[in-house]
């Protein structure tokens, strides 16, 4: 897996790879395709250097003995971002680098499954940029984003589509759902959409008053 | 792997086997050791079965074809429960059928891991649970459970302790942690206790007014 990295003009989205459960090649592979600007966190870059992935950016605080200098002997050049503050993840800080940077929308790999703090909070963390990115973060099982304003895609018969709010979520309408919503609440821990799917071939509208949504695309 | 079902005097923690991401079958040796009783749900049951441990209760809608008469021919007697209800998950089922049943606590394994939006809902569903009965989740990665009351237990100094907040959680007050609060709120999507962990070999204690928290004790 290479990526050729000719096209920079930021229409296409970046790949951030964060630090934990790998995913398939072929999901890398596809999000790839496009040579997108890469960033990788932490002690991920090994993992991603034995993909044979260039890397644009390598972000973390490196407070667990990196060896940079063993990372500039396999590829260089390579812009290394040191990211000490410990408020914030590393996850947050590549969102934010490449919100200053003034790419419109990230792709996200690697920041779901094994620890399931890491794993919550990297699911539920990315609603705090949806006003100023469009973020994605894939797994294996899942494609996860954050509702902006109106959502509207079309959808085959049966797609799963679930709906999680983080914290509590007023006044969401859905159409093309199998149990739609009807400016109804709802609230993270006691009434959550998941498992809804598409009713029938065609769009599915999403919108909410107020609250963060997760949207999941989810398949066994 | 086998249980013995000898004490039943609901003392011990029941057993709620999900239908996610299989554990090390360590881990589930652990919690067989005392004999607990078992509650499967739905498809996991030949997983389970395959496993060669014994099953008291088998719960689910039942509505992507279990044959259940292949069910009674691998393990007889065994008690079917058909928990038909849409609004609810099969995990939360389970745990009101043990709530009826009158158990203090319930320790439940398979309901992390590979789909996003099931593994979300059922770690932060068992918030509402916990004025009724004691829960513990676990998977390879993670032991999680809600705040009751006020929580305090021994660890040794830099044990990982995650404090996630199910929406909104005020007045949290910790000590014994690297990076305690005083009386302050988490909120998901925006501030979260993520990678915290124990100051010093000694006592941790948290507290809340307000809100639902998950403790998560975590490890790479």
């Amino acid at each position: 897996m290479s990526s050729h990295h000719i096209v920079r003009d930021k229409q296409e989205p970046a790949l951030l790879i964060a630090n934990g459960e790998g995913c398939d090649p072929e999901l890398l592979g596809q999000l790839l395709e496009w040579s997108p600007f890469v960033v990788v966190l932490d002690h991920a870059i090994w993992r991603v250097f034995a993909l044979d992935i260039k890397v644009d950016v390598l972000l973390g605080d490196f407070d667990r003995e990196v060896d940079l200098d063993a990372v500039r002997a396999r590829q260089y050049p390579i812009e290394i971002v040191h990211a000490p503050d410990q408020d914030k993840t590393d996850l947050e800080k590549g969102i934010e680098l490449l919100i200053e940077r003034g790419f419109p929308a990230v792709n996200i790999v690697w920041a779901t499954g094994r620890r399931a703090d890491h794993s919550i909070t990297n699911m539920t963390n990315i609603v705090r940029y949806k006003d100023q990115i469009r973020i994605v973060m894939y797994d294996d099982y899942s494609k996860i984003f954050p509702l902006h304003q109106t959502f509207e895609k079309w959808y085959a018969k049966g797609t799963p589509i679930s709906l999680i709010p983080v914290g509590t979520v007023e006044g969401i309408v859905t159409e093309g759902l199998k149990y739609n919503l009807y400016d109804e609440a709802l609230v993270m821990g006691y009434r959550t959409g998941n498992s809804n799917e598409a009713a029938e071939d065609g769009f599915v509208r999403i919108s909410a008053r107020h609250g963060d949504l997760l949207i999941m695309e989810c398949w066994d």
